[in-house]
């Protein structure tokens, strides 16, 4: 007899955007007179840069004819790529990282959702509360939790890491040493930082208890200040005890592109095994790289003209993202994030819950954002808003909110 | 403690292909001179065609416009290309199959690897056997086997139906009812391929039995035959038991670009629960869909434009097809496919084993080949040759294996 995947039904509800975009759908046909402005998903709005719109062109007229056809990728990713991301965002930044340790694919979600495929069914898996909810629920749908616990509602055998106004929204080491840590930053979705210092303690930590940390460093091009590393293996021993994810969404616009990595260090091991062979069988096995032309387009974003370009794009992203800290700040509201990341994570007023304070916003400032309890129990009493909108929009949905 | 996932233990030595690839490396470095011809990996040669070239600069093209650029696409893909897939493969052939039973992704090597995720760890899995190694090897990575039989060459606790040529190299009922049955018609790599009627047999058998047959359609664009079916939804009853895997790669030379399809009716359930219902969560929660640019080239794959190039290109490659079966067959070789599917299925000569003849080949005729113990025991004794190549290239290696 065919069975399915009990842990699949520990998951509750649907998955948080599609909520929202069934709630959004709803308002708008009942008032298609209404302008919604969506800051909620993290989506970009801006086009892909002139560079890597050139190399998308070049790629495809390379597909065209024989002679330059490519079919199947190499397994970890075209060098020219890997050799591209080794040295600008390693090598330049001081970090030993070699092209063999790069793991090219369509994206972050997908690697996040898969890295957790190597490692055994009985380990201590920790997350951020607030967190990305890819994390939690693909080791939940894996079999490595016990059931939702609506009391609490969190599931049952996984380390919750609050973060909260009086942490600085930083996770604490928690009572019990986990195996695997996920970490972000800077942070989807509270949109905070981390200092290398305070990183290197992670790290030193995790190298003390033999735990994995996963690092996803997505939002790493929106980093303005000295202080804040770029990746972990800036720290000292991360290439003992961190795997590092790595996107093209944010820094390059990448989201309907489809572009990511992951860093696996090859002294990385545990229980015996290398973790760099594990994930090297995984990718060959159930993955067959990254589309060429794709990839091609992720060599663009570390050419002269695509960094000038994209530099401008993700200062413009940030421009949206003073615009709503300032404007919300100066309008009463509690807010942190957004100096580091695309993200202002605001604290909602009086006594209104984080889906109250949606439906507040759709309804009145035909605002969409995101509620922060979407995201785990500490997010209950916030509210995420991206910076990802069009300048024109962002300015217009904080002036709409000020006046609420 | 971290633990890993030791299910990955049990897999003996590294991916076929990737051994087949060092050895043929091996022997063009020590020998610099030679000109190797390739049929062994199933990658294509031609280029893309000019329908979905245009397709891809016109979709690059709206990447570049704030107007037209696109982010995150739809969860299952878009209704453009989903649209084109349900008429073109599936109403005009007669097959009830509804555009949200499409799941749009990158590839079925993918699919053909995450699908078993859904499934409970205590199903009973049946392979063919010689087999793609992508079925067997995922579920050997979730668990769902025991370990590595030396002695019999394969997994213990998996079944194993022997695709002899006494049985026209088509599965039988096994001794032991299956709960999931991987099938996969015209066949890689014997590249036989499957009656409607032989199809009807096991679409009746999985319905009395509870089991769900995974069809693996990926080399349908190569069938010529009348009495062969493009699709397991062409069976009465398929929509209660099959889940139906497709791609871009063979029909349209898309390898490199990738894209692919799975398709599971809404009425398939096991287990009292909906297996589309499952697969859309799994969909949604670690996959973040396929490029934009890329599904419009999928799209393109079904213009008026885009059909008569790629049933040009498809005939190209039968013609090798063609090439490599009668010229086999003349020089003594007892071979089978090549009709319904570009794959060619030969037996080695007297005593050699199947890597025997691969060294043979590679030395002797400097053309490279997939030694058929690769794809299972019941491989062993045979050797798949693709009609990928060049017309040229096909052509030549012909010649010299023929002058052995």
């Amino acid at each position: 007899m065919v069975t399915v995947n009990k842990n699949y039904m520990k998951l509750p509800g649907s998955y948080l955007f599609s909520t929202i975009a069934k709630k959004v759908n709803a308002y708008q046909k009942a008032h298609p007179e209404s302008r919604i402005i969506r800051l909620g998903i993290g989506d970009v709005t801006q086009p892909l840069a002139p560079a890597i719109i050139e190399a998308l062109h070049k790629a495809v007229e390379e597909m065209a004819h024989a002679e330059t056809f490519r079919g199947y990728a190499p397994d970890l990713g075209y060098e020219f790529l890997r050799n591209a991301i080794v040295k600008n965002d390693y090598k330049d930044r001081g970090c030993r990282i070699e092209a063999d340790e790069i793991f090219v694919s369509d994206g972050a979600k997908s690697d996040s959702g898969n890295i957790q495929e190597i490692f055994g069914l009985d380990n201590k898996v920790a997350v951020c509360d607030p967190v990305y909810p890819v994390y939690a629920d693909t080791n939940v749908m894996a079999g490595r939790t016990g059931d939702y616990n609506s009391a609490k509602e969190n599931f049952d055998g996984m380390i919750y890491m609050a973060c909260r106004e009086d942490n600085g929204f930083l996770p604490e080491f928690p009572a019990e040493v986990p195996d695997l840590i996920y970490l972000c930053f800077p942070n989807n979705p509270t949109g905070c930082a981390i200092t290398k210092d305070q990183l290197q303690k992670w790290v030193d930590y995790a190298n003390k208890n033999g735990s994995v940390i996963i690092y996803d460093a997505a939002y790493e091009a929106y980093i303005s200040q000295e202080d804040v590393p770029h990746s972990i293996y800036e720290c000292e021993g991360a290439r003992t005890c961190a795997i590092e994810l790595r996107s093209f969404s944010k820094n390059a616009g990448f989201t309907g592109v489809r572009l990511g990595f992951t860093v696996i260090p090859k002294e990385l091991k545990r229980d015996g095994v290398s973790l760099h062979s594990l994930w090297a069988r995984r990718h060959g096995t159930k993955f067959n790289g990254a589309p060429y032309i794709v990839q091609r387009a992720g060599e663009a974003v570390y050419s002269p003209e695509g960094k000038t370009q994209l530099k401008e794009q993700v200062a413009g992203y940030m421009r949206n993202a003073k615009v709503i800290y300032e404007g919300l700040k100066e309008a009463g509201y509690s807010v942190s994030g957004g100096v580091n990341a695309p993200y202002i994570w605001l604290k909602t007023p009086k006594v209104m819950t984080s889906w109250d304070f949606f439906d507040h916003l759709l309804e009145k400032a035909n605002v969409v954002g995101t509620p922060g309890s979407g995201f785990g129990t500490h997010g209950e009493g916030y509210f995420r808003l991206t910076a990802f909108g069009t300048y024109e929009n962002t300015a217009e949905a904080i002036d709409r909110i000020r006046k609420l």
